[in-house]
């Protein structure tokens, strides 16, 4: 099997055990997710990604997106493939039927994302960004709005951007400064600079649509003035289709680690005063909004963890099985083997791909929550605000592990960037970063989501896990979360806050544990059973105690943190 | 404090504290090292480097080494800084007086190399890898050799190289094909290609002395057919100048992820026939030549992982006081606060410092026995050995851990390469690879280190630890190491080697935590003395008990590891 064919069995496997996916269909939202449909989008999402993305993948990397005076130009061949993207109707899965989707759940969207994203995942962020913008049209938009955008943006045919950086606004949201002002006839004249705008600008569709944050007039300080405005980058005719330009321009791009397929843009709005945009929802409901966008972009970017996770390991596999390196230790024959059979290489190997599945399972279970809702299950929207942040800051941790490991695998050739294994290393750094940094996902998990429905959530996803945990470590892991988790909702803020991140990677393995379990208890006979044996024995056994090490840091108190001024550090 | 200011106060404490040099400077060997004379040597080289070295850190990532028809050309300004350090006589101080050195402790020449890699990490590669070849010749060469190379090597007016990797020979050193053929005069004709040679070829000395790993005819198969040749780029002249070229040249340098200021380069020797070289110690012992260059090559990696634990602690420290973002959680004033301020940003910060500081002292301590083993302490030979895999292993998978902490302190902007930080976690990335993979390191602790004279040196340790310890997690993370040692020493190969890495990371963490402990309670009352208490504390708390999570693995059997062929992991 070579390393690029993608885990369709792996995926499958955890739509339906994880996922659910066959319940989800029984509902008449989704009674099109038959087995057959499910199968045929996997294989033909597969086949696409691997087939048409992945081979521009290093290209996107080594030469990148690039800034010209006219606009960002992306490598060869990305326009193209981008085309066959949108007539392959990749990007219409998951979007309402009525605005020109397919309809699909949510969770099988993710796995399209998935496949796309192993591939090439740069490439992949330009998508993930237009389900942002879909989502936002689609709870916030008004029916004009709706019809004028959300069946390009359904095709992909127009990208869409998440606007809300600016130079003294990253993770502070509130103190954003973009102005909009009335132009008279309803729509608003933007004005200001947005920074890391990811596909800020690019040349592989007919139109972007920029959903960009801003403030009116006498709007109150803070999150509470903050205002959601659609600006594309091509004013709309009489007809809807993109004409003149709008005073909206790429005036950079960063030069960063990785992700280079993926221009970062910093965007101009209203350079000459002419920027026109359109209110979405109410004035000052932007943060609203932006949540609406922010919640899946956030379950989207913990699949990137999957996707780099994913690409690395196949990686790093192939290479051990094929690199040819020293006798086994120990044994008589002193014939060189493949490196993957030296015990150590075949532990990283183990922990790349438990680690994978651990942070997919993670993943896919959130996204299953976000077809639930739409089906009404109210539980479900508990479920998933509380799972959101462990799924943005976990699995993207898992990624950034994985990926070192890769470079780890293949030694000395690892660190050499014509190999790939580096690519990955790169590409995964920024994901614990944007859509919220993991410190901010923790604040939200200890902050906001201990506390959802009065501790309900919380209360209700432990009774989960210890209803069906049989192993050990999981159990007592599970009890470890639970103290932990009532300690810290009682907490002031800053112990709250100083406990957040080990108290997040605690649950979140928690979670994964839990799902990983539920694989094994899945498992067949067949060789991929007996793989999912040995990756969710290895998660259990191995990694799960690793979590409870944590609990000392999840229980410390914030004293620790402040017992000095931390400029003394520099001492 | 700017964040280059070195951390000598830090390091003076240390070698005090954890190396004892004012006990080693009892001793008639290191008499000159008196308090005077090591804060000189602290202070000075602080500023040289700081001041000399640090500035050239920028252009040695951007532009880096490159390689031309004629040789490999240094960025602009690297040819006179080496120069300056030549003839501060930085590279003098570990030397052997006898050859052109100053004669002082071992540690105190790491210290050294700590400060001229924390301001450059790349460039200072280059005086690490002429400590290996200085070791080589003091230890195995002849007296004609020492005479005519070592005082040039000491001074750094000529540089060293360690050529032993060939495509086909990466970790498994034994498979190498090199050839040397006897010229009939003494000189050996030297033919093969090396990869991966750090500075095999550069701009900034008068010569540069190879150290090649070579098969003489009709040599043993194996490891046990080695000799080790000393081949110069430039040969000497009768007055024991660098003359005529050798037959050696760099055919090209590696594109790698980081330390671009370090050219790697695949060096060929021979091309036409007429590359001499001499033969170092005797034939077919090259391989005990090559571990005495290695041993301390080792310690000076793992001292790599300091130096950038350093730099990017500093960095990201100094970033987290300036940059000013949102009000405190829970805070009535709403007021934005330097991100410092913030809690998780603070554990991040804690955790930079507290596992820099973890690093320095296990480095330090196992360059502290180098010494103690001159001075004729036997059992600090047997502490060598089971500390230099520890040593080398721990602290650069802490370099890259502080290192990838640092960029999510900086948020966006740690992504973005003009920023710096994302070089640290470039450069350090190489470190857990080179001179040894950690897991071989690991292999090395379990295969050789534990059963050391018969399990004593590991008894002596376990029992040292447990003389002092304290703290309640550390006693038991002592008692862990202990039991989890004594069954991997009657363990099979496959058990001891699937065990071998999470058993390393929790060893070192227990030297580590004993080290902290110990200068936890050596710290005065003064601002110094209050954050080393505080990083101590943390240190204790939080990360020791994070090492207890890995009794699980460290105690698991192969068997879970070979349940399946790798291969199905590409299903």
């Amino acid at each position: 099997m070579a390393p690029s064919s993608p885990a369709t069995t792996e995926i499958r496997f955890v739509l339906d055990t994880v996922a659910r996916i066959r319940e989800l269909a029984r509902h008449d939202s989704f009674s099109d997710a038959s087995d057959d449909v499910v199968d045929a989008v996997l294989e033909g999402a597969g086949e696409f990604a691997a087939g048409v993305w992945g081979p521009l993948n290093g290209i996107g990397d080594t030469v990148g997106a690039r800034w010209t005076e006219h606009g960002v130009v992306m490598p060869e061949g990305y326009a193209s493939a981008y085309q066959a993207y949108v007539e392959g109707g990749w990007g219409t899965i998951g979007v309402p039927v009525v605005y020109g989707g397919q309809g699909l759940p949510f969770v099988l969207q993710t796995a399209v994302l998935e496949l796309l994203g192993t591939a090439n995942t740069g490439f992949a962020l330009c998508p993930t960004l237009t389900v942002g913008a879909i989502e936002a049209l689609v709870h916030h938009g008004s029916a004009e709005q709706q019809s004028l955008y959300l069946s390009h943006l359904a095709t992909g045919a127009w990208t869409g951007t998440m606007n809300l950086t600016e130079p003294q606004a990253g993770s502070d949201v509130g103190a954003l400064r973009a102005q909009a002002l009335p132009r008279g006839d309803g729509t608003w004249s933007i004005k200001g600079t947005k920074i890391f705008i990811s596909f800020g600008d690019h040349d592989m569709a007919e139109n972007i649509v920029h959903l960009v944050l801003a403030r009116t007039p006498n709007a109150p300080a803070g999150t509470r003035g903050i205002s959601l405005f659609l600006v594309p980058k091509f004013r709309l005719d009489a007809n809807g289709k993109p004409a003149e330009p709008n005073d909206v321009k790429a005036v950079s791009i960063e030069h960063k680690l990785g992700l280079h397929a993926s221009p970062t843009c910093v965007l101009s709005f209203g350079d000459h005063d002419d920027c026109v945009g359109e209110l979405i929802g109410p004035e000052n409901g932007g943060m609203r909004a932006m949540f609406t966008m922010m919640n899946n972009a956030r379950l989207n970017v913990g699949l990137q963890g999957v996707q780099i996770g994913e690409a690395a390991t196949r990686k790093a596999v192939s290479y051990a099985l094929e690199r040819v390196q020293s006798a086994r230790a120990g044994a008589l024959d002193r014939t060189p083997v493949r490196i993957a059979d030296h015990p150590d290489v075949r532990r990283m190997l183990m922990r790349m791909a438990a680690q994978t599945q651990a942070a997919r399972a993670l993943v896919y279970y959130a996204a299953a929550q976000v077809d639930l809702v739409k089906i009404g299950d109210d539980e479900a929207r508990d479920r998933l605000e509380l799972l959101t942040p462990l799924a943005k800051a976990h699995a993207t941790d898992l990624g950034n592990e994985i990926a070192s490991i890769g470079v780890q695998v293949h030694g000395g050739m690892g660190y050499v960037e014509e190999t790939g294994a580096a690519q990955f290393f790169r590409d995964a750094r920024i994901t614990p970063i944007y859509e919220g940094t993991n410190g901010i996902q923790a604040a939200d998990l200890v902050g906001r989501k201990l506390s959802l429905s009065g501790g309900k959530a919380f209360a209700a996803l432990i009774d989960n896990l210890r209803a069906t945990a049989k192993s050990a470590p999981l159990k007592q892991l599970i009890d470890c979360c639970e103290n932990v988790g009532r300690r810290l909702a009682a907490a002031d803020a800053d112990d709250r806050l100083a406990a957040s991140y080990p108290f997040l990677t605690m649950l979140s393995v928690a979670v994964c544990g839990w799902l990983m379990e539920k694989q094994h208890s899945a498992a067949a006979d067949d060789e991929f059973g007996q793989a999912k044996k040995a990756t969710t024995t290895f998660y259990l056994d191995q990694i799960v105690p690793e979590a409870i090490g944590l609990a000392a840091a999840a229980s410390a108190s914030a004293d620790q943190l402040y017992a000095i001024d931390p400029a003394l550090l520099l001492a």
